[in-house]
């Protein structure tokens, strides 16, 4: 995976991702001249999430690059001098202001390596040094580690559930929260095991593979759906994969399967189809056997709608004939448990 | 709210901010001579999320300046020359590439204002114009407006259970999905009815009064609860929020009392308590009668820990004296639904 940072992401210093309260408490300890004291805070959490017994430690080397850009800019002491507090005076005086500006991270920072295994009540980061340094940095730290830490270890459940030999894509950007939602859970998801994403920007920031099919949009701006294929894969004549439920699911196996068919006289093999709706067991068992039959073994079969961990190891129960699993909105979201409670004291 | 856009605070361009397949149908639209065809999409959603039965449309500002400022960089062509299928062959030829990167929007683009209460299958945005195009953009703009969507909905439900006297503050950015998980949320948050947040960096980039007190942390750092107090009094006289239960929490809000009458003492006011623990309804009801007691009637109770708009609800049908909610984790994310599932259609 590349490292770009998070620094790399986002324009604004990110000095100010904090709480209000970690400056006013750093305001207090500089006013009381504890600033300077030692101090020694542990990032953990104390139950693993998803009734899980264990996470997979993410956002580590975002965290890092956090720290070692720490600083605040012309535009952070500007705002924070223009805070009032009830009598309309100044929150912040000039004096501290200065300080703020001048501060360097100087703190001993140790983790776990991302994509360790980590278990309740565990440190994942110790910060040691003076106390409003390491006092300041706990939101930013939690913010980052906690959602990565999340999603890595949903995608880990994920992959256990789909077992080793089956592909697992991240496809949820559209239902993250937020476009860093998006990207975040992208390169928690790979980190935790998933093989590739739908987010392009994503795999360019972050080397990860990215993959695709097409939507129902697709087969409906051609109307006929065995055209709309022909089109696809006269522009992906190696790399297609068509979604066959727009219309008739098992209809739409058999036009692809004809398509298929024209695809190899020419040549080219039709790389997969793509189940979203229905009864995924029942559907890729009977998907399979048509493909079978037309000599189409190696045609991959992928699904996708609302997949998850119980789901996933269900149809695996139930027989399913399934070599790809799309996962979306319960990935990138953690839906089940959308936030580690991850503390820092 | 301070119109700071999207694209002001990503530094990649956000072009690529989109599943593959949209990029791969768009050059098989041109590919295939399709790209021009008019086009009519429409974003909905099709039921009202936390079994409700409004949403306040949200986001659409960010999705504006996302269209206006749509454009291939040369880093985004580079990084799409760069993909390869199975045969190892580009997935997208220079001529395309060079039709994206000349590419502008010119769609149509009708939209409810944010804040609008709208419901189900009524549509936000409307999105004419050239197939292609229209295409393209559906899932920037279903990331950006679905959670931004969520949570002013989430804000507003909130806002309706504390009622319109009380005062509504999001403090969840340590818990929020990633850095801009946490600025979105604020910033949606706002516009559905919170009255502030805890996040600076959402202060400064949207203008969101920011508002915070102490952490367990300060009193832990001086061990003694008064002697905190006091020395947090010290540095902000007329802005203290004094954080009661670290120990006991009845006891905290007698140190608190202590503290405030020392204040009076020398011009200034305790500003509030807050309780974090325990049983809000009855600690607040205590609280409030020891603060009215000694004369201290302006003091106003803050809570905090793990709110939502039931509990919010519950609280105050048992008669719980809580003048400031601050709500965290179940807002920014929208815990109980923490997606929506919004369409592009």
């Amino acid at each position: 995976m590349s490292p770009t940072p998070l620094t790399g992401l986002y324009r604004p210093s990110l000095a100010l991702l904090t709480d209000l309260y970690q400056l006013t408490m750093a305001y207090g300890y500089w006013r009381a001249g504890l600033h300077e004291r030692e101090a020694v805070f542990h990032l953990y959490f104390r139950k693993a999430p998803f009734e899980g017994g264990y996470a997979v430690a993410a956002g580590l080397a975002l965290a890092v690059d956090y720290l070692q850009n720490l600083r605040f800019e012309d535009e952070d002491i500007s705002y924070l001098a223009s805070l009032k507090g009830s009598q309309d005076a100044r929150l912040f005086p000039d004096e501290f202001l200065a300080y703020l500006r001048d501060l360097k991270f100087t703190c001993d920072v140790d983790a776990v390596a991302e994509g360790t295994v980590v278990f309740g009540n565990e440190p994942l980061v110790r910060v040691q040094g003076p106390l409003l340094q390491a006092q300041l940095v706990e939101t930013a730290l939690l913010t980052v580690i906690n959602f990565q830490t999340l999603v890595a270890t949903k995608a880990a459940r994920v992959r256990d559930a789909a077992g080793p030999e089956a592909t697992v894509l991240e496809f949820g950007l559209r239902r993250a929260q937020g476009p860093d939602g998006g990207l975040g859970a992208a390169r928690a998801a790979y980190l935790g095991g998933a093989d590739g994403t739908s987010n392009v920007l994503a795999g360019r920031l972050y080397g990860i593979p990215v993959r695709g099919t097409h939507a129902h949009s697709w087969v409906q701006a051609f109307g006929d759906e065995k055209q709309a294929f022909a089109a696809y894969a006269d522009a992906f004549p190696d790399d297609s994969t068509f979604l066959v439920d727009t219309y008739d699911t098992l209809d739409g196996v058999r036009h692809a399967i004809g398509v298929a068919l024209d695809m190899r006289q020419h040549g080219h093999e039709l790389g997969g189809i793509r189940l979203d709706s229905g009864d995924l067991a029942y559907l890729s068992k009977e998907a399979r056997k048509l493909l079978d039959a037309a000599g189409l073994e190696k045609v991959r079969i992928v699904v996708s709608n609302d997949l998850e961990e119980n789901l996933i190891a269900s149809l695996r129960q139930q027989g399913a004939r399934i070599d790809v699993w799309a996962v979306g909105t319960q990935l990138v979201t953690a839906y089940n448990q959308p936030a580690l409670g991850g503390v820092y004291k």
